[in-house]
């Protein structure tokens, strides 16, 4: 669920920055009273995601003329094939001058959700490895890509810098190492904010667990490190979250999750998504036309 | 260039989602008083796009106290293997907090450059070939994508609905046909826009150019078909630009601009490319940290 | 037909200059279930522009609770003595607290459609020579002036600095002349936008058709002047289309028109429009008062 | 003085508007190291109005590089002949791309600060009689058109509807009555603000009198009316303010302040006001271009 | 009644603040389908403002799902002990996401309401005196305070600087005197404000009633000298308004307006006006949980 | 520190509200070459908070023609007597327009800073509990009251719904027991955030600590019920953090302290704070005066 009261200011940019001034096109050649059905289709696998924001665009631009249908649900699949995921019927004019900031905007949202679906379920069943997205967002849209990211089945890492502590090397320069910087951190942070410490090495590793880390970033460990990492975590009560980053693919999703970390965070999942393939299909109302 | 007037609000809207609780890692670990040098560095090879952006997040973030030095002009070639881009100079807690958006910002632009810099050089040499945008830009960076597109060697499409007609089929359902919708066009768009018919055959190809129309965008057609676009336009007088659209890839690229199609759009460059790999080294002052 | 998506933004923003503090007047003296109905009229002569934002100024402000019927539509011609154009009925303090508002809006736009229509109706019969708006709009107001001056019957000229390119003498200047301009221009622009050259003598605009510009702006001159502008370009293969500008008064837009120019663009349409003499004239409910 | 606070937002919204897609022409021609020298005229007699506002619309612009020049203070009288008003010395591009946007803006102040001293000067010698404006501005412009008027001379009226009481007609209605009116407004408004009252008639006059308003304002009376009505208001202790208002010309304005009315309101000054004929001269930098 | 096109944007901004990234806890817990009834108590005795407030907070959060239903009119008392106030009835996570949000803006509303109110009382029997609130609002919520003022049955004082004139100890300095500064801003002003003039002495307010300030505010008056300064008004025709001003409290108030001052000024109402005890109770849905 | 791109906004909003019809006082009475010196006072003890927002209120008014200088940082006591706090310097009319405003925000701040620093003092020496604020903060004004909290040397709970997980009386019911309310927080929520849940009664603490509750809010216990809680909490591995919560007092503090909470939530700190008494005295400069 998303809410207009944050969606709705993304959406009238979205629409100032590609009509304010009218559409030639349209207003050109569509007769104002032209009715028309338009259904958006999968023209390649994917995972449907955005369909309260492909709906609100024309119920923004069309002043509630705009009738919506859902066929599809976000986090269905669907399999490409011109498979249709929501339908429309309203004022030709509107549908037209709307399509391209929908399609801009799900097309991201389901192209994220869809790599991000992917990692997921490159994940070894029986493993309960989390997918996380990053603060790698596109700016101005991480309100949608994260929901994308949630829909495609992963979760979200902390929404931004308020929100939790992430203590990075130059913060324990700073500080004068993890261990200041995390009494530090625990001092200061909100007590209901978690603090991750990143760490490069198995050393670094040992002082954040000492220093009484929540979460600890392995920062581009080898599989090997990520090893004797999970293993020097075990006994730990309590024992820190593990979070593997850099470099992720989906075949070392698999093998960091077979190895045991709690958490792998991919960047690519909002930064670069490929666009989903979808297209809107016209049927211009001929009585009306 | 870009316009600080136009640029500024884009800035300022990710810097709110980042930081409208405040950075709590930088605040509780980092003396306000420390200071940091900084470089931006690549990662991988790319095409270097967003210094002024770049820039322009400290100077806002850190009200003047940030000193930016371009190392590479926007339009370089970086080789990757960690070479200089951009340096700062500042208070170490405003560029932690302004890292992730810059970041976010560069990459994504950098990425569209490198991505139009490849397709304009896929265009075989002594062909004028243009490699254009499309409408299918980031809601929300249209201004900065479209000037990555630039910096990267290729071309703009039109700027949005209201500056340029583009008839597609529905424009043409709904008015009767391609001759009734470029008189429609031409009798309602101002006089200084062209008219643009997007067509799927060589019979509507053919109406274009007898409608007038000043580009014909060639909708999909594959290579035999564009060869005989090619020649049937080739007498005209005037004759028209003829634009190749449609799953563009840099072989196509090379293909088409060989057959001789003036202007080749190119989706990908907006909605798909990847984030170019840029990351901020920092150096921390010893004496004040 | 305008996009509530522009226009809002446009309403709330006189809205707020206007109400911010409320409004003593009604509060004190308009019981709040007060009915009322109040009709637009038209005090002169004057053609109709602005009934949508009209209705959209009480719409925002009463939150549904005004019902408006539409009179006389937008283009058609009110004689004046007091002809109906629009009727509201709604609570009373809405209807005078919009009062204001709405009429400062549709009067600007209404002056600006009956001095566009009577520059369209000076233009002898059997001729189509286009008069248009300039890019001398009022801040914040180009959205609803440019569609005033459709609904006079006029045109368009381009929406703004990115949509077509108009090379004046400065550009000439800086580009090392007419030539080096407009190829430049070319090189830059879209391959949708024309590049228009103004010119102040007919060498300046041997050079421009010479160097292949889409528009020419004959600035400034005289009557014999420009006919031998339209018999050089006569002959050309594309022609250019010529536009007329400065100094124009309904005179002389006859007298152009007569002699063949394409164009006619008035900057006074939208900067020295007087405002329609458009009123409210209320009827309170007496039962509910 | 105008404050940046509220100048700042009108003239971004401007140049947003002619600027959110750069400006091709400029852009093209004019190599970004060309700086040009330019100079802001006066081409008809006028009086000055805005020269704050159009040195901020190139500071906001050029972002500090562009430096201003004033040689006539606001209020002055350019005699036209290519009087100088400012001078401007900055990139060329910067200034190309403001002057649209800054002549709009002060083209439209000084057109009304030029009306606006017509009016202040068309009142005989030796009478007191203050010119006003009225809420008719041009909405999203209230605040530099309320400037322009006191530069030219005149007076403001109250600024918006939360400012001061004007009771008219639709409240007298409402409220049954003029005195039941008076004092619903007495018994609502702030203990600051002052109680007009409109009348159509000396009858309405005794009532206005007898309620004990502040200011009456006299609606479209006859010389002869305003003359008894300036009678009757004579020797009243307090004695009100009497303001004349509706179709309100220079010889009228001579005949009402002979008369010995204390104000005349002119609605004209804000939504009929010719724009002043200003234009900007460039010299472009040649060893730079 | 309060004005949507002023109240959304400051309940728009509030729900930013609090929902950019979701509700991670209703989103977790509370099924998008649950319905709940919820109910607004009053647990001290307060007099309520802000129902239209509360009511819109869920409208715009909700879009259109939730039924708001007013028990107490805005202006009556709760006495506390749990007494209903609003009900709603709508989707469980849209009543909760927006709980805080307005709760926190009918607090404060309340609040100043029941202190006012209880200013309103303490003022003697039979005495006309008026409670007003100053310009010690909170920033941003302006509107919604002075509402509340006048709920609670006190009055406004001027809305902002450009409502009314107050010559203070400053303005007195820089004009040369108090006879000097009210010259200078009767010349200056509209003539529909009032001119007010803080005085500390019997002798300013010798020297403000001499220059016929309309208001006359008796700054830190003892009662006393308050006697005397009511004493010195009576004779005067038009007689000043007089206001006290400085530490008032609900025992000053009492002696004040039996002295006979006319107006009090409290800058408590809106600065330091406890928040009043609401609270929001649920009923979950059992049959859709 | 604050950031100006967060705090700006706030800035100009709160000065468009008191100056967007100007000042009429300050623009009549005082030239705009009068030179003037002010210092903010203390007229009662209090903590300070809110230099940077005093300072750049007059930064954004003044265009930087106000100098600024501080006496006494954010955080140190002032003990009344009109000891000096900060200093300004520059045009008089900058520095009237600006008082208000700066004044109101940071009375509210300083208040806020003041009794949280009474709270954080309430604390027994020896005793870590921590003093937070809630999410019952000003609508707008959330960035700089947390700010203030801190500054007060109390801490800041999680910032808003999206920054941490709190499972409520309804949260519950709908997830159907603590357990699975907790169990479901943790399957959606960030891994970065903590889970608090907020209990009534022993049985549901020890259901919360069952379920791995991060933070126990113990909502309005008894100081019996509290040693209970505190108690039982003791051995466990690891141990939650126990926060106290419902109608604090300075005393309730000192016992809840003492018992042994870690965290008690004051929602009074930003819902009831009693505005600072600070002041601005004035000096203007007599020779430019």
């Amino acid at each position: 669920m998303l809410l207009n009261s944050i969606l709705d200011p993304i959406i009238e940019r979205a629409l100032q920055e590609d009509l304010s001034g009218g559409d030639l096109s349209a207003e050109a050649c569509i007769p104002e009273s032209t009715i028309a059905r338009a259904v958006a289709i999968a023209k390649s696998p994917l995972v449907v995601a955005g369909g309260q924001v492909f709906a609100r665009v024309f119920e923004l631009l069309g002043a509630g003329s705009v009738r919506f249908e859902r066929v599809l649900d976000d986090g269905a699949s669907a399999k490409g094939e011109r498979e249709p995921i929501w339908r429309l019927e309203g004022p030709a004019r509107i549908l037209l001058m709307g399509e391209r900031t929908a399609l801009n905007l799900v097309q991201r949202m389901s192209g994220t959700a869809t790599l991000a679906n992917a990692c997921v379920r490159a994940v070894p069943a029986g493993r309960a490895t989390r997918i996380t997205d990053t603060r790698k967002t596109t700016p101005g849209l991480r309100y949608l890509e994260r929901y994308a990211v949630r829909v495609g089945g992963a979760h979200n890492h902390r929404d931004n810098l308020g929100s939790a502590v992430m203590i990075k090397d130059n913060h324990i320069v700073a500080a004068g190492g993890i261990a200041k910087a995390v009494e530090r951190a625990r001092a200061y942070a909100p007590h209901t904010s978690k603090i991750e410490v990143e760490v490069t090495s198995l050393a670094e590793l040992d002082q954040a667990t000492g220093a009484g880390a929540d979460v600890i970033m392995l920062d581009n460990f080898s599989n090997e490190l990520t090893i004797q990492a999970v293993e020097r975590a075990r006994g730990l009560v309590p024992r820190p979250i593990l979070e593997a980053s850099g470099g992720i693919t989906l075949e070392r999703i698999a093998e960091l999750a077979a190895i045991g970390v709690d958490v792998i965070s991919v960047g690519a999942l909002t930064h670069s998504a490929k666009a989903a393939d979808i297209s809107l299909d016209f049927v211009l109302d001929r009585t009306a036309g």
